[in-house]
Formats: C-alpha cells, structure tokens, sequence
C-alpha cells in the first residue's frame, strides 16, 4: 500500500490548524500551508519519510502499530486521526486499535488514553465501526506462563516489595495476570506498542526488560532495529539515539 | 468521600472531545462514549483507578495533590479541570491550588503553568472563589532554616558555580529564599508537588534531593511508596517504575 | 529592546484560554485573568523572568531562539504565537524560523513541527511574510567539513551499524549531509536550537556531543552557561539541573 505523502503532512497540518484556531479546517490548502512556512517540511515528508514507509525491514502494519504508539504515548493527539485511518487500512483492526490504547493508558498514563480515545471514537464513527467491532471489557485471558510470570513477580518483589507494595501488588494483578492477557492484541503486538512507547517517550530505563520480552514474543533482531529507525522520525532522534546502546547491550546479551 | 469514577473518566472524556473537537460538549453521551471505543477502560476506571483513591497510605486530600502535579506536569489540560474540582472537594484549599500552580511554573516550566492557570480560573469562576481566597502575590515569608539553606546553596555553588552562574543565584534568590519560604502551601504538601511532579515527568535525577527534603519536610516511607502507586496510573508505569530505585535509595540511606 | 512581560504573561493567559475554551479572546481582560488565579506568577513574571531577557550574557535574538526551541521541543503551542513575534521583533528572521522548524521536526519530532508550523503560519500571515522571505527547500549547501563528518560517521557506524543500519544511514543522510547544511540558519544558531531543544526536553545523554558541536560552531561557554539559565524558566528547573552535570564535564574536558 502506498503512503499518500502530501495528504499525510496536509492532513496533519489541517489537524493542527484546527487545535490551534477557532477557524474551520480547508482541506484543499493545506498543501499550501505548508509552503507558506517550511517548503522544507514538504521536501522531507515527501522524501525519506515517505521511504521510511517502504523498507523491507518492518511491514506496513508494524509501521502503523509503531507509529500510533509513539503518537499516543507523546500525547500528539493532532496527527492522530490520520494515522489512526492509515493503520485501519494498513490492516491494524478496530479491536487492536481498541487495545493499543487500553494497554497504552498504563504504559503512557492515563490522559494518554483519554485523549487517544477521544480522536477514535470521531474514527471509527467516520468508518461507521460499531461495538460489535471491539473487545470486550473481560475477555477469556490468554494462557498464563506461570514460571516466567511467578520469576518475573519475584524480583520485582524481592528489589521493591518494601519500597512501594501497592505499585508491586497492581503489576502483578492488573498488569501481567490481566492487561497482557488480554487476547484481542497478540502478545508480540502488545510488546511492539510497549517498546514503541517507550522509546517515543524517553524511558531508556525501561527498555531492557521490553525489548528482550518483546524478542521473546517474537520480535525479530532487524524488526527492533527498524523500530527505532522509524521512531526517530516520529520521537524525534534524541529518542532513537538514546535507545540505541540499550539494543545493542539486549542484543549482544541475547547473542543471537 | 467516594470518588465517582464513571464520573471521572465521563468528564475527562468530554474534555477531550471538546479539545480536540469543535462540537460541543454533551456530557450524557460520555460514557456511551467511552464503550464506543474501549469498553476496557471503563472497566479498569471502575476498578483498580477507584480503588487506588481508596487505599489507606494516602489521604484523598494528598492523591489530589498528587494527581494535580502530575497533570500539571505533565500539561494534560484535558483532565485538569475533573481533578481540580475533585481537589477542592478534598479539601484542597485555592490558595493551595494557587501556590500549587505557581510553584510548578519553576518546577514543570513556565507555559505548564500558564495552561494550567487557565483552566483554574473557569473552576475557581464556576465555583465562584474570589481573589480573596487567593495568596498575595508576596506573603510574609515562613522562617528560613539558615544552615540547611546555606549548606544547600554552597553545595550547588562549589558544583556549578563557575558552569552557571546565573541559575546558581536565581536557585537561591528565586527559588530557596523566595517560592519556598510563601506560606499558603506548607512545605510538606510542597515537597509532595515537587516530587510527583519530578517522578510524572521522568526527572529521575532530581528525585533523590527532593524525596530526603520531602521527607525531612514529613512525608513518611509509606506515603512516598504510596504517591509512586498512585502516580504509575495517572503518569503512566514507566515513570512509576523509574522512579522506584531512587526511592529504594533514599530510604535505605535514611537507614529505615 | 524591552520586553513587555505584562502583555508577555497576558498574551500567553489569552491563548491558552483559547486553548481550552470555545470562547473568544478578550486580550483586556487576560492581566485581570491571572490575578483570579495567582497574583504571584504575575510578580515572577516581571520580576525575576523579565529580569532574565535583560541579563547580558546572551543577546534578545539568542534568548529568543533558545525560547523558540523550548517550546517547540515541549510542543507547548500556547506560548508559541507571543514567542514567535517576539522572535520576529528580536532579530530573528522569517527564514530562520522557518529553519528551526523544519530541524526540530528532526530533533523533536514530526508531530512538533507540525504544530509550530501551524501557529507560524498564522503569525506570518499576521506580519505579511510572504513566500520569498523563506528558504526554498533545497538552497545551494554549506561546505561540508569532511575530515570531522567521516569521523562522526565511522564512530556512528561502528557502535550502530549492526544495531539499527536504516538509522545510522539516514543519520548520515539526511542530517549531516543534508539538514545541518542548510544555509538560512547559521551552523551555530542550528547548534543553539538543537542543544535548546535537548536540554528542555531532558535528553539529557545527548547534550555532550551536541555541546561539543555548538562549542565548536562558535558558542561560548559563558553563552552555554545562560542558555541552560534561561531554560530553567522555560522548560523548567529539572531540566536545567540535569543538564549542569553535563554542562560542567564539557566544560573541563575542552580545557577552559
């Protein structure tokens, strides 16, 4: 599927213009818009950031589920609803969507969700996507891998137990034994949106222990390294350069 | 005092349709809103966020001023008007709010501020607090303890006196002889902003001087365990997360 | 030239009201706004933050290029139409904002520049800026250092290469060969935004390199040391103190 470069930039553009003004939102200028102020932008969003779209290195889906991770973790509600259309016809479906961003209220807070929420609902009205297309608020939970979850749960416990015993307490039970259970996202795509938000939003610390889950659930060496490729034009490359010697000491330990 | 949160998540969900719309706002419709999209997010609204302002380590009085830190923080308008009419009904004073609003314009940025006083002054109108609930611009200050502040600011001097020293005497002037010395926020509740607003924004490095002044001002282990709890919801678990070595810290250093 | 922090603080109250409201702006009343709220962020405003624009070690355009750059970098678009006039007054010209932007899309992310570039088309079109005082999108290039360029790419490359292959070429691509070249904003005043923008977003293990780089595109360490001054106020005094540590060992290891 090809990326329509110039509605991108101009759809977002009208986005923007609309958080920003009272005024309406003219469609047909925002192409010029943007030459008004920054003929650069255009160049570059028609040039590389376009290609971006068109390595081999992760599909048009992951670029998608990446992309709306980052926005929503970074709260850039203004470029959300064209690239929450682009996902639906990138193959991501309302139910992942749905997903992305219950998951992402715990991983980004949970304004991040409110707001992301807000833009989907105008969404899927628009594409007339109605509740029979979502999750259910309790679904039957995925299968549980006791070992690594009672592992994973024990060092936590063992290093912040006695620090903060309810923070302990809800990671378990909200978010490892539900949140990640939850079946309408695949575990893989779940750990993609989480490192995503996390290299998106700056939290190197926590990168170590998502990404190597992220590999465990399938995530490829190339993937997680056109993943931050990709972020860093949507991140901003601090955040890409920041996450960089985090991959490299996951992947040299990993040793693949 | 109960929290309606099917209220809560209602109203932050209006206010976002309303920042990111041009439609009006039609508060019946909000949790009908909410399911439209993610029906698991009302589901955890109900449960694990309400149940979190029902714990004992943490008076609702400190969660608002918690939660309202790190909205500020984090410059999520969008739910600050819920949360500060939730503040005041906690008992949070306007004056408080007021001080809470000022201090965080050193502490998060003088344009979080800004928006966040924005939103302040429709609450304090709708619930018509006048300005004689408000601080003076310059109150008389509470008495400066002489040898911790002259130890703190010959420390900062010896480290970066000679790198900046024009924030080493606005440090000083501005901040420890002024803006923490004004009596209509006391230094613990002080302590308390400052330190969710450090842990919602990911400023790890800064949390250790602020959490050993937090506690010195009164804050307990267990409320600052607690306020890490509370904050991995509302400023996402990665933050909360991050956070959590440093308090390990800090309170293994303070030898409890 | 002076800087009217009254209409500064009032202008900035105006727009964020728009921000949050439906309502109109009624620029009179925006002086008796913030008195509603906090009769103190008044005071700080003329007091200790106008003092800052007037200090000497950084001239009025350099102070509002670092202002430009905070912001854009926080995506804090309320303060940006009184900040981007300002700007304009101080010196700075059309085309460089029209350059910052466009970096910061790299160095902040897409979705900032995106929204900077909105309010910059409503204050261009203020002003009558028209289409010939901006850089065309591809202007004839600065003279590349190539000795230091194949340096920075080789240590690039042998710490990433294996990691992320697709960054480290776009890295070297469309940023050092391309970005940084552009001629309408001078390599020092590109330095001064990028490092701006580094510290008032807190990417903290980013500022040596870029440091290094605005030292020797020209900016003195004095000028460095009021730019993370001023930045205290603008993006927060975490971020400033986060960066000194930073600051202090560039500093020492260039020997001054």
């Amino acid at each position: 599927m090809m990326i329509a470069c110039g509605a991108l930039i101009a759809s977002s553009w009208a986005q923007a213009r609309r958080a920003t003004q009272e005024g309406g939102i003219h469609p047909m200028q925002t192409l010029t818009d943007i030459r008004t102020v920054a003929p650069a932008l255009e160049k570059y969003a028609q040039g590389p950031v376009a290609e971006l779209w068109k390595r081999p290195g992760l599909s048009l889906r992951d670029r998608s589920i990446v992309t709306l991770a980052a926005l929503v973790a970074r709260n850039h509600t203004v470029e959300m609803p064209y690239y929450m259309n682009l996902a639906l016809d990138n193959g991501v479906k309302p139910r992942e969507i749905s997903e992305i961003i219950t998951h992402l209220a715990f991983y980004s807070g949970w304004a991040n969700a409110v707001s992301a929420g807000a833009v989907a609902k105008d969404v899927f009205s628009q594409r007339k996507i109605g509740g029979d297309q979502l999750p259910p608020a309790s679904p039957a939970p995925l299968p549980l891998d006791k070992d690594a979850e009672a592992k994973r749960a024990a060092g936590v416990q063992q290093n912040f137990g006695n620090v903060a015993p309810g923070l302990v307490q809800y990671t378990t039970d909200v978010l490892f034994r539900d949140l990640w259970l939850r079946a309408d996202l695949a575990p893989r795509d779940r750990s993609l949106v989480t490192v995503s938000a996390l290299i998106a939003s700056g939290q190197v610390a926590q990168i170590t222990y998502h990404l190597n889950r992220a590999m465990d659930n399938g995530l490829t060496q190339e993937q997680a390294g056109e993943v931050v490729t990709h972020l860093a034009s949507y991140a901003g490359w601090p955040n890409a350069f920041s996450a960089l010697p985090v991959l490299k000491d996951v992947f040299e330990k990993r040793g693949h």
